[in-house]
């Protein structure tokens, strides 16, 4: 059904040969980029748009004849290098090669042959990241080196080295796959890899922020078909992926840096001239502020985010388009279950709006979730789909990653307690809930790649560790773990990147300690990846927490009390700071207490009677599975 | 027009006598109260209810007959010494005396003069305070004692003591309107006095928050009329009065308690008679937590505040009704132009929507300012007029207390500049005005008599207390200043009320240091009065900070930059926490600066060139009148 090799990277090379010309006088016109270098039959919205490179190609005329496909219009920028050509396909349009050609004066110069796939079966009723889901994300560089043979590609900027925290240490797609069945194990249900397209950048090309080819993975991590058997295998185990996408900026070793496609792609170009610099000023408030200026707001989203990553125009129509097409591309091409876009609010928020409608449109069940990194859920909510804004911003993104839980959380662990501190906090953040148009579908977290480690952060406290991934794993929302927090890693606590992604112990060939089989592991790594994988596979079944209601009591002596429940299962969540054992009289929780008089509690396995009172041991945790 | 004779305390007593019986078999029946003593013609809402007290006085059943008055109704409690008698009003009804009469068996055994008295001109049409107006708030024991003849009272329990922080001091209406001229010369335009009814209590009694007559000023400060005096002559003086009213509790010591009107007016009656005290858990957010539960949402507004404060239950209707006749009574006799509502939040919220609407619906130009001790906009936006709730709920009162903005400046003041703290935090706090129906409209503050002083939070330092001076007297919204304030009183960091309340120098004879006359104030306290004075008396006439839009700028380089600005004025306010000058580019703020070359620069009263660069003294506070 699915044709692999005419997705491989090379088909562009293959087909531009067939490109002869017949005399010498004309010019040697040729297609050096075709993106995207194909599309798919049967989607939602008709139109599609190509962007071809070649030097002269805007003195070109294409034309097609294909059944089903129109070619409405051609587009031109003011680089004479590039050809936009739309198209328009009909709902029945049939799966082939559509020939394209190109004339100058009349005669034709090049041809093409365009492929147009068929799509997955369900394709689109594919069914996004949920609350049924946990997880995991990864620094694919520092995860598992699975291919030491692609550490270094020749051409490619960066070296690897793993003596350099900054540097390239070779993790890659096979190390990614050949831990699946660890992390299926293990109980995640959904892998976050941060972004793995190409980042031929001179330096800190590891995190994969600074694109230099947005429709090509990083030959350092594998290939583009790599890639998309690394999604097919983890579906196979159950396991979903979520695609890291950057709509904010580009790497400043992008292709497009060296002729671009028009001299507004990119917000404050002149900084590539060496005008003195001026970089975003963060002040994401100014979206909604009614007293921003607008020479502040302009700076918050077209200021660069850093020296080294242009900002890109998305209010120009043919980026926006060719921004849309390249997220639609990828969750077709590879079999996505979602995106997480990246520096969320930076980028223009009409565009924002359309490109999530259409991704949406696409695929009316799949999930987005932005990063909008604001403890304020004032900030947040903005971006939600289904949030009623007062400037009348409509959103299509249906969720955001939670940092003012995240927030909240940290502070409730770390501070006492007190009338208006230590718990208080979490309970006030979460009745702020209100503001959210979906609260049960924003993304919840104990750190990501921008984060001091939870553990240090806690103060390397198991107590304190414990309460916060049973908190993670059985509050609303879809709980998001980074990378080795399951074996309770370290980082200094202010942020320290190169630290902060440090190399997954046992992903690389003669790593002592080895986290996938435990060997060499501490009793503290043992006990915390136990207490993971105890919570992840309980969850998968746990429906009152996938699509139960919450409710939860107001924080008491040092405790906090929440239970989710459904039907047919109440899950009793109880943690106690005190340093002594704190007993509960039950009778406060009738409203949420079912009829059971027994628990299991889901940590220790062990049975609870529930009686009277119940007894929380000191700094405990208890997850009390009653049904 | 107007008889002020009518409305002294002793016309019940007067009547009262009146009531002769004619045989002794029959019980002699009493009025003991009536409330409210009187009422007034021509009021929009025509509904009114009296409250009848006197033993066994629920037997009788009234009469009356006065044109445009009917009697539709009377309601009798669980108490039969208490009995509620409901007239209608005529819209034209004449003012006069109504002659209440009251059967027995068919014979009048008690009759009662009840007057109705005529409006003021232009009652209906007074305007609340505004965002033109500054707000004094004082508190009455403590701010100047011109009567000491009263300060210990007969039969009243509490005895004046100066050495005692904690207890009465002696401050009244005689030195508060003795004060007027200082307060006038000054420059607020608002006097917001902490209670000054009935709070004949056994211990701190001095704060007024626990009424033991809600119908009564405190003979320890003065009288009804003197209260009514004293209003009339701020009046006169261009000052208007802001009445505190508690809804939610009352003392302990209310001559209710020893006879409640129903067994059904106190929340958790059941302590009265020993039972284990259950305070409020202050959990406001409960009021929109879509996770909470009943249990906690029910301490939150149903216990009590402290146990000398029994806690009202406003679903009661002949309470509710008491209470908004009461604030209502308060407002149309003393001639007050505002009423700040305490402990806003714990009160019934359907009952405080009604409480709202009735007052506004008399007063339409009227304003309340509602207490929500939250530093959380989410929070407190809830209760404003105009807020689209997403629970449905509508409140009727138009302003509230600006707690997260002051709690903002307090942390932007004293903390260190960086991307997200320092004046990041106050500009953020700003942009959240979003949630607000009429931002403008909340009452901001700089401290109060439930916070520490503000030149102590500020570390006693100048410079960053001429910035929050200035930031209040011109940012949007209307400022309240704490007496003493002006004269940069100190107290502990941690809250101590007894020393936040400390007596206003000069208020008491003998005060070695007078602020009225400037007598023995030192070097910064005579700084700091004439720098409010200065902005308060400049702001009089200030139509962009009244009506005037605001435009701020993104925290740059240590300075927060903001413009208040309409047709004819644009003020510019700059302050600089850095320890050395700053330069600033005067093109950044082309959006707001008008065409004008030179400002006055308020504080100082220095003209001042605005070209290309504008220069900010080392922690400098600059504000610029350009017009």
């Amino acid at each position: 059904m699915y044709n692999k090799s005419l997705l491989s990277k090379n088909i562009l090379a293959a087909t531009v040969l067939s490109c002869g010309l017949s005399t010498q006088a004309a010019p040697a016109f040729q297609i050096e980029r075709l993106e995207p270098a194909n599309w798919w039959a049967g989607m939602q919205h008709p139109q599609l748009q190509l962007m071809l490179y070649g030097k002269d190609i805007a003195k070109l005329t294409p034309v097609l004849n294909y059944p089903g496909v129109n070619l409405t219009g051609v587009e031109r920028s003011n680089n004479p290098n590039y050809l936009f050509v739309n198209l328009e396909l009909a709902a029945n349009v049939k799966p082939g090669d559509i020939a394209l050609h190109f004339s100058l004066n009349g005669e034709t110069v090049l041809s093409h042959s365009y492929p147009l796939l068929p799509r997955r079966d369900g394709s689109a009723e594919r069914k996004g990241f949920s609350p049924s889901d946990v997880i995991y994300l990864l620094v694919p560089d520092r995860f598992a080196n699975g291919t030491p043979a692609n550490d270094n590609v020749h051409g490619m900027h960066e070296q690897a080295n793993r003596n350099n925290e900054h540097g390239r240490h070779g993790g890659d797609l096979t190390g990614m796959q050949q831990a699946l069945g660890y992390i299926a194990d293990m109980g995640y249900t959904t892998i976050w890899p941060t972004p793995l397209t190409e980042n031929n950048q001179n330096a800190y090309s590891y995190h994969g922020y600074a694109a230099t080819d947005l429709y090509n993975i990083d030959a350092r991590f594998g290939t583009n078909s790599q890639y998309r058997d690394f999604v097919a295998e983890a579906n196979n185990k159950g396991i979903k992926v979520i695609q890291d996408i950057i709509l904010n900026h580009i790497g400043n070793e992008h292709w497009w840096l060296k002729d671009l496609p028009d001299n507004n792609w990119l917000n404050n170009q002149e900084f590539l001239t060496g005008k003195p610099f001026i970089g975003t000023n963060h002040n994401r408030s100014t979206v909604q502020d009614p007293y921003a200026s607008k020479i502040d707001s302009a700076q918050f989203t077209d200021g660069w985010f850093v020296d080294s990553m242009p900002d890109l125009n998305q209010r120009h129509p043919l980026l926006a388009t060719y921004l849309i097409q390249n997220s639609i591309w990828w969750v077709e091409y590879a079999n996505l279950s979602g995106i997480r876009e990246d520096t969320y609010s930076y980028a223009d928020k009409a565009f924002l709006s359309e490109w999530a409608r259409r991704i949406m449109l696409e695929y009316p069940q799949f999930n987005i979730v932005g990063e909008e990194w604001s403890p304020n859920p004032l900030i947040v909510s903005y971006w939600q789909r289904g949030k009623q804004n007062k400037d009348g911003y409509v959103s299509h993104t249906p969720a955001m990653l939670d940092f003012p839980l995240y927030d909240a959380l940290l502070k409730a662990l770390n501070d006492d307690e007190s009338w208006n501190g230590g718990w208080v906090g979490l309970y006030e953040m979460l009745s702020n809930d209100h503001i959210y148009a979906e609260p049960f579908n924003l993304v919840t977290f104990e750190g990501n790649h921008d984060t001091a480690r939870i553990f240090s952060l806690l103060n390397e406290d198991m107590n304190l560790y414990r309460m916060a991934i049973s908190y993670l794993l059985t509050m609303r929302g879809i709980p998001q773990m980074f990378y080795g927090t399951e074996i309770a890693m370290t980082s200094p606590k202010v942020r320290d990147d190169g630290k902060v992604r440090a190399d997954f112990p046992g992903g690389w060939a003669g790593d002592k300690v080895n986290a996938f089989s435990g060997k060499g592991l501490n009793a503290t790594q043992k006990s915390a990846q136990q207490l993971v994988k105890t919570l992840l596979n309980w969850r998968k079944s746990a429906t009152a927490i996938h699509s139960g209601k919450l409710m939860h009591y107001a924080p008491d002596n040092g405790t906090y009390t929440y239970f989710r429940y459904n039907d047919s299962q109440t899950v009793m969540v109880v943690m106690n700071k005190q340093n002594q054992p704190v007993t509960l009289e039950l009778a406060r929780f009738n409203e949420a207490l079912p009829q059971a008089k027994a628990a299991t509690e889901v940590i220790s396995g062990k049975r609870i009677k529930l009686d009277k009172q119940l007894t929380v041991p000191a700094r405990g945790t208890l997850v009390l599975d009653i049904r």
